[in-house]
């Protein structure tokens, strides 16, 4: 099987909070250190940090500097390594163009979403398409997850995570790892 | 499918440093609620955190009353609902006896490990063992993971994941919503 082509983007507007109201939330240390490790590990070509906030650009800017040229990057190898695979981006365009410079071709626009709907494109779908060597940027969302506006704007939308019953409120960290992994489709049994 | 008998662990000792050193590790908010969220996806029964330290046992009985009685049990009943799940506990001996007295049986102790071993459960077996009705009590290291004295003293120790390559470096967070997500086995494809 040739290497599938998976970027990430981690987007902090435009998201929702608890209320349904868009928002720009907040970056999180640790979203971005989950989100670059799970990435590593699934073989992800880039994780994009998304927010138009310029402090917050800095913010990210100043952590992935830290584990990458840093003491960080001395001390913990492994972590540098995952980490160079971060960029910072203002939107998703960015991140798309980027990753059409990269692979010469648009990748498939993938967003993830907690909400069941009408149409989503299921996990199989999905693996079909990145196995035929399409690439694929799969877009998650922080807070409460991704705002209409852009859920409306992306190829496709995938199906939620479903657990053992009807709790639905994965943090975004949980639900990356296990998408990629579904995706992978290297489990046993 | 009757509905599987899951319990976790997150063990603060004994579990390593990098330098593999058998520590204490401190506990982590954002790993309280994050294995709470993803065990309550999944319907684990109870999420034990396990620590010898009294100041970090209060600490996370001050997190879990926030949440389960306090402001925010009111402001937000989807995380009061999750939180509900934890228990704090000083050994895994102690955890073992609450799922004992719960269950009516001892239940299987199957650690986690991101080393790879001559012997491990695979999931296929792990699966095949819980889908009996057997209760398993599901051991997940923080730091850089159990402790060679812990992983000698469970009955298994379960395959390590692996992704696209070599990089074995994955959050415990993470590593916690695979397994469940693979465990349960409702993917499709």
């Amino acid at each position: 099987m040739s290497p599938l082509k998976i970027y990430l983007a981690l987007v902090h507007f435009p998201v929702v909070n608890r209320e349904g109201e868009t928002i720009a939330s907040a970056v999180t240390n640790l979203d971005i250190h989950d989100l670059a490790r799970i990435g590593c590990t699934y073989g992800a070509h880039r994780c994009y940090i998304v927010t138009p906030l310029a402090d917050q650009q800095n913010l990210v800017g100043q952590i992935v500097d830290h584990w990458t040229r840093g003491f960080g990057a001395a001390r913990n190898p492994d972590r540098r390594q995952a980490m160079e695979t971060l960029r910072i981006v203002a939107d998703l365009d960015e991140a798309i163009a980027a990753v059409t410079a990269r692979e010469g071709r648009r990748p498939l626009r993938i967003a993830t979403s907690a909400r069941q709907d009408d149409r989503r494109l299921t996990m199989v779908e999905l693996r079909e398409a990145v196995a035929g060597g399409r690439p694929c940027l799969l877009v998650f969302g922080t807070a409460s997850g991704l705002a209409d506006a852009l859920l409306d704007d992306v190829d496709a939308v995938l199906e939620p995570i479903r657990g053992a019953g009807d709790y639905n409120h994965l943090p975004v960290r949980a639900a990356a790892a296990i998408i990629l992994d579904r995706l992978a489709g290297t489990r046993a049994g």
